[in-house]
């Protein structure tokens, strides 16, 4: 088997995966992306985060940039003008996924970048999941979620979260079949999964 | 965290999860359950296994069984006339998962014993998932289903399992959040998954 060393993470909305994912990035001294992600493909285009960090707002500043960005990416106008503007953004991040793995090894957390890679096979897709009360305390405690609807937030995220990943892939998020492993930090703490998938890799 | 020396396993058809589960057993020198379990119900029970093994046929043995079983688990007749008979055969086949439990450290696969055990912090949840080439090759040399529809075979047992899972528990089969750990055979192989397990038991 090929030798993992891109680690890809999805995971449910107060698992701890994004923990999950700077840690082992740290203990295997790689890089780490997720909304690093974002800014430097902000960066590269020349317009900052905030654009894509909403991408219901600012439309008029993304127009110019999807304009900007059409061009620079080589496809024909009519081919950009037939695709949404979401989908165009997902087309661009899917390409900065690209370049952040064609750099080196790394951990990637969210933007499917599971699927993004799929056609790589130097790439680990994990899921990580968490019991409903760890996730409330630590939605509360780091994301600081409103106490009273805690769970709709989580739940509602997490919706958010499924709808984009089944809508731009082939796959099911948070369906173990979508993943090479999938943990749950309620079970193993945020170090045992770490020191897991640390174990995994290296095994191979 | 407790010491896991029960361990649960689902499985996707084909993804070679009863392997996994019956080598993972012989590693760690524990007992193994999958049909044995049906064996020793039915023993109990003083009835042979075909009875379970077609629950929609054998209905007047099945209601032989039922009523003299009904009384032995000390239920009031009232109650069992209740509910259904598929309902009481996985009440009856729920006790014999924990019976088998409670007599030591073991593997078990399917039967939704990872939810019939949700009350004990000693079991390990796994979930065994494959990649649909692999799974169809498994499905055609080992289970001899008919090479022109075996897609449609597995996709079928699948939405069983998923169905027959997702009635009888509070969770979802197949989801990541539904179980501890979830691993796929075709990435790491079935030895792989059972070298995975054996030292993720080891390491807690």
């Amino acid at each position: 088997m090929t030798k993992k060393t891109i680690i890809t993470i999805s995971r449910q909305f107060g698992s701890g995966g994004r923990d999950v994912g700077k840690k082992l990035a740290d203990a295997l001294g790689i890089k780490y992306y997720d909304r690093e992600l974002i800014e430097m493909a902000a960066k590269e285009s020349g317009f900052d985060k905030e654009m894509f960090e909403d991408t219901t707002a600012n439309t008029s500043r993304l127009f110019r940039f999807i304009n900007t960005f059409g061009y620079s990416l080589g496809a024909p106008l009519s081919v950009m003008n037939d695709i949404t503007m979401s989908d165009q953004i997902f087309l661009i991040q899917s390409r900065v996924v690209e370049q952040a793995a064609d750099s080196g090894p790394c951990v990637i957390v969210g933007r499917c970048a599971d699927y993004v890679l799929d056609n790589r096979d130097d790439v680990l897709k994990v899921f990580i999941a968490g019991d409903m009360d760890d996730r409330k305390k630590r939605a509360i405690q780091y994301y600081e979620v409103d106490e009273r609807d805690v769970e709709a937030s989580i739940r509602k995220i997490d919706r958010n979260r499924k709808g984009y990943y089944d809508y731009y892939t082939d796959k099911k998020w948070g369906a173990a079949e979508s993943y090479d492993v999938c943990l749950n930090t309620s079970v193993f703490g945020i170090d045992g999964c770490v020191a897991i998938l640390k174990q995994l890799l290296e095994q191979e």
